[in-house]
Parts: structure tokens; C-alpha cells; sequence
């Protein structure tokens, strides 16, 4: 099995804090230690960094023979369905050796629904 | 126990399909028949309909006792450090016999690491 690294791409914001929560976020996945994900690291779109070239860059310096991309965003607009898989082409023409795979949005996943109730059971 | 209904809050975009992505989710909330929750409507604070007095307005027509409001966000930027409560602050000034109470954002969900990896897994 290939070594299979995570991408989390986030929007980006001027807010520092924003940008922290997905740095945290991110770290939050990777001590999950899910068995079929080496490693996980988060990038930008934009107003922060690392890039998502940077971001991608990072993880094959790291290993990473497969990349997956998880955009974490709510709703699947032009930055999702445009942009982010812009980026992935022109890393795709440079790194062909790497494998690197689009993951849906995080608006799209089966258990939002669930995520956002258990958010509400939390408040007791 | 008081009736209590759900608000989903949104940001709301220019495009109506992300807004009818909220609207989905929220449906898929209503249909996992949360034994806690009497009812689920979704509200934008902007862009879209309903605004946040209206969807509030609506849970109280239906009979809403409580409401809790969850702020369909990712990050704690002033959408949800400011404007939401402050449209929370006049609905309670104008129904005082409803109790509001407002849920961290989406982002805050300890459960959002793992609504992330079950993304990437539903990728097989």
C-alpha cells in the first residue's frame, strides 16, 4: 500500500485565529492515527500559509506517494470546484510519480448531519 | 421537557446552490428524528432566506419553547462572535418567553476530526 498522506485545504483568512482552528483541526486528525493515512498536514487557498503547492510540496517531501485532498469547505463553489482542483494539475504535471486525489468537500460528507448534532448534545 | 427546535444558521451565498446545500443538511438532520428535537429549520444571516429573525420566528409559530441555534460555521469570526448574537439579543428583547440558547460553532465539534476521516474513507 502506498504511503498515503492527508491534505486538508482550507479557505484562508485574514483572522490568524481562523487559520489556527484548521492547524488544530488538523492536528486533531492526525492523533486519530487512522491506519490508512500516513500523515496529515493542512494548507491554504489563500491569506495563509503553507500554499496548497507548499502544502503538497511538504508532503512528498515527507514520503507521500499518494496525497489526498480534503477541501474543508461547506459548500461546493467555484473555489472547490475550480480552484482547488487547478492546483492539484499543475502539481500533477511536475510530481507525476505522486497520486494525488480529490476528496469531496466537507459539506458532502454522510455524517454532517450527525456532527452537527452531536454539537448540540454536547451542550448537555 | 420544553419543545425544543433546532436553528441552523448559515453565512448564505449569492449562489442558491449552497444555500440549498444548508437546506439539505438540514433536512438530513430533521430525518435522524433526534428524540431531543422537535424540529429543524436552517436561517442565513445573509444572501439568503430566511433571515435569522424570520427562522426564529418560524420555530416560535410552530410551537418552538426552546431554540437552540447552531452556527453552521468553521470558524469563530465575527459572524459568530458578534452578529449572530446580537440578532439572538433582539429576538429575545421582542419573546421573552422562549429560551434561546446558542451552540458552539461547527467548528468547535469534537467530532469534526472524525466526520473528516469518514469522508476520506467513504472515498474507498
Amino acid at each position: 500500500m502506498p504511503q498515503r498522506h492527508l491534505l486538508i485545504v482550507a479557505h484562508g483568512s485574514r483572522r490568524q485565529a481562523s487559520n489556527d482552528e484548521v492547524r488544530a483541526l488538523g492536528e486533531r486528525i492526525g492523533e486519530l492515527h487512522d491506519p490508512a493515512i500516513h500523515r496529515v498536514e493542512v494548507a491554504f487557498l489563500e491569506l495563509a500559509e503553507p500554499s496548497i503547492p507548499d502544502g503538497l510540496a511538504r508532503c512528498v517531501d515527507q514520503g507521500a506517494e499518494e496525497i489526498i485532498v480534503f477541501p474543508y469547505f461547506l459548500a461546493a463553489g467555484t473555489h472547490v470546484a475550480n480552484d482547488i482542483p487547478q492546483a492539484l494539475a499543475a502539481f500533477g504535471e511536475r510530481y507525476p510519480d505522486v497520486r494525488v486525489r480529490l476528496a469531496a468537500h466537507l459539506g458532502a460528507s454522510t455524517s454532517l448531519a450527525r456532527t452537527v448534532l452531536d454539537g448540540v448534545g454536547e451542550m448537555g
